[in-house]
């Protein structure tokens, strides 16, 4: 059951298309303050809470607080309150077990235990918001309940689940060239190369600088040729260049964000001087979203959309303000507290709060102040471009992914989780994030492989790509100034190549589980404690996955380390995996194991009453061909898979 | 075997205390550069690095590059090169077993299988340094070879071995007593209280503020009378102020570091404008050394040293030439590399290398650059202090320990491990910190118990404290704007009475077994890999540690987890304490478990040929008496155990 409350006046964020009629009493369990603006719970000793879709720490978000305000930070340590996305969805899973959703685009503050251990508390920012909650027979039922309410998720073509490399930037045409020879000279395979911010002429949207990338339309065909998909960035704001036609044209019909005298709000960004487009406004959106024709009509049919929590380096006003204020330092002889003073004003300058306080959009006619509706912005822009797409390429699957979210945004498009490190403990923050994400409807998925910034060593990178070839985004990405992250830079190339011949020998599984999970509104990471609610030990296992119906994963993340404890809830067949065609295949019974993991080595562990398939070594999904399958599973065991290849079109196979 | 090299005019750091004569061959397994400046050598497969001593990452440190250069940053996450100390000794465990000691006090790189898994490269800042090579049967008995030529490490007082309450800051004495009303009213058992910043005049060293703390003397009486040690903190750098003796003194007889013409160097810390001693002078040390005695002659009895990296926040040059570079700022429309570079500008103020590379020291009577014998300072502060405490107080034991250090510090001090944060990550960091900083010397150690930075939960804090009852500083501390971090300000205050109480019970133990460790150079906290050398499972185990000689700790150090993977290499007796009177014990079979350990249980795992015993419970280590022990050991066992209550005191008891 789901029972929906509003308060206030909600904003129209359509998160959830599912209408229902409304409810005036809430559960027992959960008790409303006076004023609407926040909630508590109970929580028993043992009670767990999933959700809250990309954020840090845990599985189990118990413990900590959290407020859903689309942030642009790179440093994803545990103290971080906010990430780039706002998934107010979550799940208690104890006594009493519910879902909750929170339909507010603006911050939206959870306490998790935090204050008090056995205590829950939800505060929203404004009482002007609708309350979900789902009653259902267990964690599972809950979620698929939650996720049938807000719609079906974004399904992303076979190829984006090929290799893809990234880096900030490929600054050239040769540039992009070398990186594929890298791969294809070394046997890596590879389906994409990615552009950022550099490919453009001075990160100007929807343009190519035609001295970096000459006839860029005959390149992406050439790469093509190499089954080679080029993936440009495209930033939120658009730079403030006379002559620069979709800023003239968004300036001429005043679809730019404006401040509170109803001039045009002026940022900085990449391109310097920007404007934000009002993508809470349906003309904007439709306008934006066909730019991206532009790019299309040269061969592109993938985009990753950034800078749209929206990051905001300063505003005009600010920055004016603060070289004003400058005049008092000058030459001056500064006291401690007149130095943090200046220090807090010059670092205060990015992503301020009183710049977000300092915007309006038109928003269903109304004028909205940014602040409120903070968390639609990154969503919007992204509807945008798959609304556009839809127009521009009906019968073609686009891949998309955006950093900035809210719910809603997953039926439009995938996400990344953003700028995060070459950590070792960012490979354990993966598995924690990729079950809570698609919890909130988030399918294709994945983390910068290897971690954006930082330096990552060859280890990190191997035990970084031996869970992230379990992801839909496999993709390779690092920061300007770091240590070349390619798989060919480093020694031991072997090793990669076995290890992305592997995943592409697992598309076939892993695609068919991962349009499961959206056709059926399943999760395709599941974490233990849902997928056997009746073992008491799963409750409390982080590092260990289930990956689609017949698998699971347990992640080596430790340096150095060259073995792991692993739980089976069942008996299981384990596939010591050196490459595709190099393998043992072990019967292990329920239980606790330690196992031995070598850093070239896989492990899978098929359930028991299930079997796992792979298939030929390729070198791009170009090449992907659905027979010739090398099954495994427990003796004797014999058993059916249905296999999807598009989300309505399945085959039954066999082993 | 010891090896000792020499190269170029090697700086007298007094690190090492037994003279050697000279050798010139290095051994096969170590490469040298022509210039002297690196060396390389081999790593097999499985070879393991130790050492080290305070610094991020595990307790083998292969796969990264650490700096030596003490630096004071807050931030201790995976990708920091350098922390507050510099220690640089390790051991590599492998195909070669070795150890290597590089006495240089400027910058020194450990390339440890960064860039090449295979290679381990350390280069030195220029090449005058001493390079010790240390042969011996195993990697404890190397460790103990060093230890005898770095001489016998700090012994602290016992009360050192109660539980501290620290804040940043506690500001008046009504605030002191409120702590210490809250713990004893409690029934938490407490040694002493710290006294951050704020104790003094407006941040002058060996002052107190009248106002904060009238009739200081009395007060530190009443505290005692209490049972409780105030300590309070002295920071490196003297306010410049007319008319302060300290700094008038130090300015007339010329013992602040120097500027390249000869002028006091003027750099800014919390005092404001401010002056660095020339610790590096031994004149310096003498006088600065007798300024304790104006708090000792207080009745004070315990000391912390902090900002002695040095730590700067600016450079009075510096700010001034920023400030003049700010003119070209004001009122201007920055494009954004101007904004990058005004933001450097800014931002570079505090601890800026050309500062360290502005000043100058008379070091035995040469001007010496500060930047070549950067990581001497705090060493050689703290130093003056411990010198100095042998005339004022020969035969009493201050406590004392420092926040920036160098081998050869070990002597005078302990160390703590800084400025570390509210993260589940780093109570693991702990564990990995304790035995290689033992391998350096130090032996008197702790981490700030439920982080300095950033805020507590309750179960953060307890589980935290699980770990720091078994550290010799057991330190609550925490940064100016967190959550209050006391226990009594806690929910479940009976469970951190229970922990505290059995840290008390346990003192005799552990005051031994640090004895012990000082006396005969051993590790107090010793990995699995080197007590068990034969046990190869025991290599990778960076989350058990031995402490002394007769137990076994297994810290929990994830959230929401309410067990663990054990691994006992040998039968074990498992202690499980829900308090000091209330446990179970269980005999364990050598192998692998699994383990519920609730929040508000310890576990003690006792060594099949040893016992373990704890005392009775008190509110202080005034109250302790060695008698009237409880034994804890495996059914039928009889043994002996030489209690050390004294370094040169010693009884032995029978269970």
């Amino acid at each position: 059951m789901i029972f929906k409350y509003a308060f206030g006046r909600p904003f129209k964020t359509d998160a959830v298309i599912k209408s229902f009629p409304l409810v005036n009493s809430l559960p027992d369990y959960i008790e409303m303050s006076q004023d609407k603006k926040s909630f508590t719970a109970k929580l028993g000793v043992d009670d767990i809470i999933y959700g809250l879709g990309e954020s840090v720490r845990g599985i189990n978000k118990r413990g900590f607080r959290y407020i859903s305000n689309c942030t642009d930070d790179f440093s994803h340590t545990e103290d971080k309150s906010s990430l780039y996305a706002a998934h107010n969805f979550f799940v208690v899973d104890g006594e009493e077990t519910y879902g909750i959703y929170v339909d507010f685009p603006g911050k939206v503050y959870f306490d998790f235990g935090y204050t008090d251990l056995d205590t829950l508390t939800v505060s929203v920012e404004e009482a002007n918001y609708e309350l979900y909650v789902v009653e259902g027979d267990n964690v599972m039922d809950i979620i698929k309940k939650f996720r049938e309410i807000i719609g079906q998720s974004y399904v992303a073509p076979k190829w984006a689940f090929g290799y893809q490399q990234s880096r900030w930037s490929y600054n050239t045409a040769d540039e992009v060239r070398e990186i594929v020879r890298g791969y294809r000279d070394n046997h890596i395979p590879i389906d994409a190369v990615y552009l950022d911010i550099d490919y453009m002429d001075n990160y100007k949207d929807f343009t190519v600088s035609e001295k970096a990338f000459p006839d860029f339309k005959n390149f992406v065909s050439e790469m093509k040729d190499n089954n080679i998909h080029l993936v440009p960035i495209i930033d939120a704001a658009v730079k403030k260049e006379r002559g620069y036609d979709v800023y003239e044209e968004g300036a001429a019909k005043d679809y730019f964000c404006k401040d509170e005298d109803g001039n045009d709000f002026v940022t900085a960004v990449w391109p310097g001087k920007s404007l934000l487009p009002d993508f809470l406004n349906e003309k904007v959106r439709d306008w934006f979203g066909m730019k991206y024709k532009r790019l299309i009509d040269m061969g592109i049919d993938g985009f990753w959309n950034d800078m749209n929590e929206p990051a905001l380096f300063y505003s005009e006003k600010n920055l004016k303000k603060t070289m004003e204020e400058l005049k008092k330092y000058v030459g001056k002889d500064l006291s401690l507290q007149e130095l943090w003073d200046f220090k807090d004003l010059v670092n205060g300058l990015a992503n301020s709060p009183s710049d977000y306080r300092s915007f309006y959009h038109n928003f269903n006619g109304e004028k909205v102040c940014h602040e409120r509706v903070h968390n639609l912005y990154g969503y919007f822009m992204t509807r945008a471009a798959a609304e556009a797409f839809r127009i521009i390429e009906p019968d073609k699957k686009v891949l998309m992914f955006s950093r900035a979210s809210y719910i809603g945004m997953h039926r439009y498009a995938g996400i990344w989780t953003g700028d995060n490190s070459s950590w070792w403990s960012h490979i354990e923050l993966i598995m924690h994030q990729l079950p809570n994400m698609n919890m909130c409807g988030f399918m294709y998925v994945g983390a910068d492989t290897g971690g954006f910034n930082n330096n990552a060593t060859e280890d990190l990178l191997m035990r970084f790509t031996e869970l992230s070839m379990f992801t839909p985004l496999m993709r390779n990405h690092a920061a300007l100034g770091t240590r070349p992250q390619e798989f060919f830079r480093y020694k031991n190339i072997k090793t990669f190549r076995n290890l992305v011949t592997l995943r592409y020998g697992m598309i076939p599984y892993l695609y068919s589980e991962y349009l499961k999970s959206v056709k059926f509104n399943t999760l395709m990471f599941t974490p233990l404690g849902i997928a056997f609610p009746e073992d008491r030990i799963c409750r409390h296992i982080e590092d260990q996955l289930m990956v689609g119906e017949n698998i699971m994963i347990a992640p080596v993340y430790k340096q150095n380390t060259f073995g792991r404890y692993v739980y089976l809830p069942e008996d299981m067949t384990m596939i010591r995996f050196r490459s595709l065609e190099d393998r043992d295949v072990v019967p292990l019974r329920k239980g606790h194991h330690y196992i031995n993991v070598a850093l070239h080595e896989v492990l899978v562990f098929v359930r028991k009453d299930k079997f796992f398939f792979t298939g030929k070594a390729i070198q791009s999904t170009a090449e992907l061909e659905n027979n010739e399958y090398t099954f495994y599973c427990a003796d004797g065991y014999k058993g059916e898979y249905e296999l999807f290849t598009e989300i309505y079109k399945s085959e039954r196979i066999h082993n």
